[in-house]
């Protein structure tokens, strides 16, 4: 592929451009492709129990997964999530943001898969994971 | 069990004083246990290409499984999410609410799993299918 | 689409002549599209604790969407799973055959999706439920 | 957690002796309480297109699962599989052993999540990956 790789700032412009509800920001994109993006965590993330509500955290392993795909194959906004499967492992902190990191597992002429781990802020045992399939425009 | 099974209303007024952000509303309880839940759609629940986002759909399926849960086991806050897999199927309508409707596959002592079908307001063929699975607390 | 829908008897025979080691049986092929196969239990399909091993019914859930994609699609041997996504529900009997019954939720240009629900023969509540997704190949 | 941790050989006897029909074999067992299973690959394990069958993967996914939970807990031939979802990413090579490497991500009081990938003996890309959650006994 030829593509050109968009870089941090290219894909934080356009996630702030088309997505202006969504409050997830980019925060890393490293050299082989993982990307980190980040949630901000304040009352209305918060479900009863102080915990983090788990749209939440679906909100941002399904954006984490968009922009690792984005980052490989150039914004092409036409990649459409085909499934999403997320475990919630251990209750996330309320005073922390939440942090997913995504790398790709495969890249593949009409599908991209990827996984995505899931953390409060500063902490080493995951929140939740994710897996989840894209189906990514035929002529790329 | 000999606990008490909420009224639509109750259910409806606990989504309501728990989730204040959560723009789901409670459409149906049936006798059989199963759930309508409905979110609007407006500019904020759709992203490029005008589509409804995939989180809004996951959110509204994680919303209509804890309150079918809700519904049969009565209302106990502390249940929480393990499990969910989302297929999308179809593009969602961009001037339709979404509707989702979940019935329990099995509601064990400790896990409960059900399904939810999505649909654009209105139309006959499925936009999203999602299976869950809750941990419910032990003593009920 | 205009290709020839194969009958019963022509999946049946397919699925024998090209699948000899799998002991899955079609039972059914309704108007509607829906399937359904069987699988022998035996002392080779269960395990310790008397029940139906969770490979077992994978490999059901597997076949029968399987069978119901080529029922739409006709015999084409290149399509192949992408995910699959099952619930244990409940513990199978040990002297029953296991039943599955599949439905197609989406027949796409490139990906099918269905729904399993599995059984053991005779009984009314399902012992699990699977979705897959099929990667269906383009030319057809 | 005081039990005993099973020692590969253990581990190794007890999943000969209690599923003598399973060709799955315990290669490694790691301090960090990661396994290794391998299944044989030759013709009852393959299928059109002369890839390895599906459901020898998710056999090898669960036990691989299985095993890393009983590595942990001790041998407790009660705890069972409640939810698997696999994703398959590449086709495997038809002439080489798959081997899975299973990793917990949670091992909680009722429930154990765990991740596995699986590769085509000697390869680097994986040709799957899967995601499970085992009921785990209460008392242990």
């Amino acid at each position: 592929m030829t593509e050109h790789r968009p870089s941090q700032a290219e894909l934080a412009a356009f996630l702030q451009a088309e997505f202006p509800q969504n409050r997830c920001t980019l925060e890393e994109l490293d050299a082989d492709g993982s990307v980190v993006v980040a949630h901000p965590v304040g009352e209305s993330e918060l479900r009863p129990g102080g915990t983090v509500s788990g749209p939440v955290m679906m909100t941002l392993a399904d954006v984490a997964l968009y922009i690792a795909i984005l980052a490989r194959i150039g914004i092409v906004p036409l990649a459409v999530t085909t499934n999403l499967s997320i475990n919630f492992l251990r209750k996330p902190r309320a005073d922390r943001r939440v942090i997913a990191r995504c790398r790709l597992m495969k890249l593949g002429k009409s599908l991209a898969v990827g996984e995505v781990w899931i953390f409060s802020e500063g902490e080493d045992e995951p929140v939740a994971h994710a897996t989840g399939t894209y189906a990514v425009p035929p002529k790329r």
